[in-house]
């Protein structure tokens, strides 16, 4: 599969999970809820649809895959993610954390709507993933089901993606009364964003391996590689901080440095990043080697996150 | 059983929900958990112990015994619905909500620590509820633990709790150019509440009665007996605030009225809203007669809810 096969691979998984998001964020209740407040299910919709990459959720259909399952089901287990990871993009952008007015070249949903409606927005997003796990349409088997939530839950919260930002807030000193940058060592970075990033990236490759029901080292390689993806996604990211400007980002750029923010392009400089970029990637590709000729596809995403220009 | 004894049961599961609660949120991460940023976990310790009646819980356990169900797993389900509770509550006080600056007598959790700190507690507890029932500790079959976390999520998100804050939000007019409460109508009203504090009340009843293999019929008369609780909830709290001081309540009292929000107390005037009140605990009584002497507990909740005075 060359390039240009992978950026098509790409753009159809992401057609097809705007199709399921767009469904799952329907104005008609679903059995059981007493309504959908208009205000608030426009809010999740804006907040949700028409943008991203979709990175998180080509990891659990192509880890799927690869384990021969796709299908319906697999396409909500991947919108899940995509709800958890659009919540956290709405909570983090809130006035209180982050406070950033653009994402994806529009207005955050605080700026579109209002503070309130943003919390809400972010609170309904992250329960509608468990909800959409749970459901007996995602897979047949509960005990799947089960463990899609397992996995989802333990890297989303206070001791994964949650947890990593709050360690964020504290690293920009926050909760010091200087309020001046943290100086982090590198273990100290690495466990951030570990947990700030790492783990959904992780949990999305080892959600692919349950429900495609890997075995227990195809569950583990996909583990591994989720990790390594991860690093390697994070590295990208502050090279393209560094490097990138605003209108390619559709973001605010340049902004770790100028907050004196610690990262490890900062404590490294570019090119020893680079270099560890391209071992991170390499590694990735070791570790779903074991996998064969289907794991094609997620080297070369490993390849993709670490050469993407936005 | 006399209403003594009844207090005594109250207080006494309410004990064993703070033990476990306190074991849940243990500063030592779970296994798969990077870490336990410590300011985060002792925030979300704090915005969970050492206060509330634990109502929610209390049903769960209440409900899970008339089907013959007690130990660890039941008391875990009952932990995930006190999460989701505190929870609501700490984002519903945040500025942007209600703008609740005490809460069980002590300084909210944005007060205490801040807003990006509360923000993120709500989200991790949220989180967390959903963690706890998916692990295997909660019930030894996956499809039980799947159940409850369908249970808990429909309940919890748009088409539930936080769906009925948004519809709060709205009925004080927080999103028209005038910002008057709106003239809400019986029936908007009736909804309002159902989502926003039925659903939940609901689903810690229906989740007792599926943790306890409960039939359909088991599980049919624990949702209507929820579902009217709630309702008898809803108007016994608005009675509070009308009649009650803030030493009392620990929290702001007679702010409904003082915004000209709409409840059904000043639909109704206080005499008929105690007469429906009592009318709502009768027809609880009687949802659950079906389950015979079983059910007396869930009885008496009924009339405590009806006559707590705080």
């Amino acid at each position: 599969m060359d390039e240009g096969d992978f950026q098509g691979r790409l753009a159809a998984t992401g057609e097809a999970v705007e199709t399921i998001l767009g469904e799952l964020l329907a104005a008609r209740p679903l059995a059981g809820e007493i309504g959908r407040p208009e205000r608030l299910i426009e809010a999740m919709r804006y907040a949700t649809l028409g943008g991203g990459k979709r990175l998180r959720p080509f990891l659990v259909v192509e880890a799927a895959r690869v384990f021969g399952a796709n299908g319906p089901g697999v396409l909500r287990a991947a919108a899940s993610v995509e709800f958890i990871h659009c919540y956290s993009l709405v909570h983090d952008d809130l006035p209180a954390m982050d406070n950033d007015d653009l994402r994806r070249g529009r207005p955050t949903t605080h700026r579109e709507y209002d503070e309130a409606t943003a919390t809400l927005v972010g609170d309904s997003l992250l329960t509608l993933a468990f909800d959409v796990l749970s459901d007996a349409a995602t897979d047949p088997e509960p005990a799947i089901r089960v463990e899609l939530v397992a996995c989802l839950a333990r890297a989303s919260g206070i001791g994964g993606m949650a947890g990593g930002q709050m360690l964020d807030l504290e690293a920009e000193g926050r909760f010091v009364a200087e309020r001046a940058p943290l100086a982090l060592t590198e273990e100290e970075i690495l466990r951030l964003q570990a947990m700030k990033t790492g783990a959904l990236l992780t949990a999305s490759a080892e959600m692919g391996a349950v429900i495609g029901r890997a075995d227990k080292d195809g569950r583990a390689a996909l583990r591994r590689y989720g990790n390594l993806l991860g690093q390697a996604f994070q590295i990208a990211d502050d090279l393209l901080d560094v490097e990138s400007d605003a209108a390619t980002m559709g973001k605010a750029t340049g902004k770790d440095s100028a907050m004196g923010k610690a990262t490890l392009v900062g404590l490294w400089g570019i090119e020893a990043a680079r270099e560890r970029l391209a071992a991170l990637v390499a590694e990735s590709e070791k570790s779903v080697e074991c996998l064969g000729g289907k794991a094609e596809v997620l080297k070369q995403a490993a390849r993709f996150v670490a050469e993407r220009k936005s």
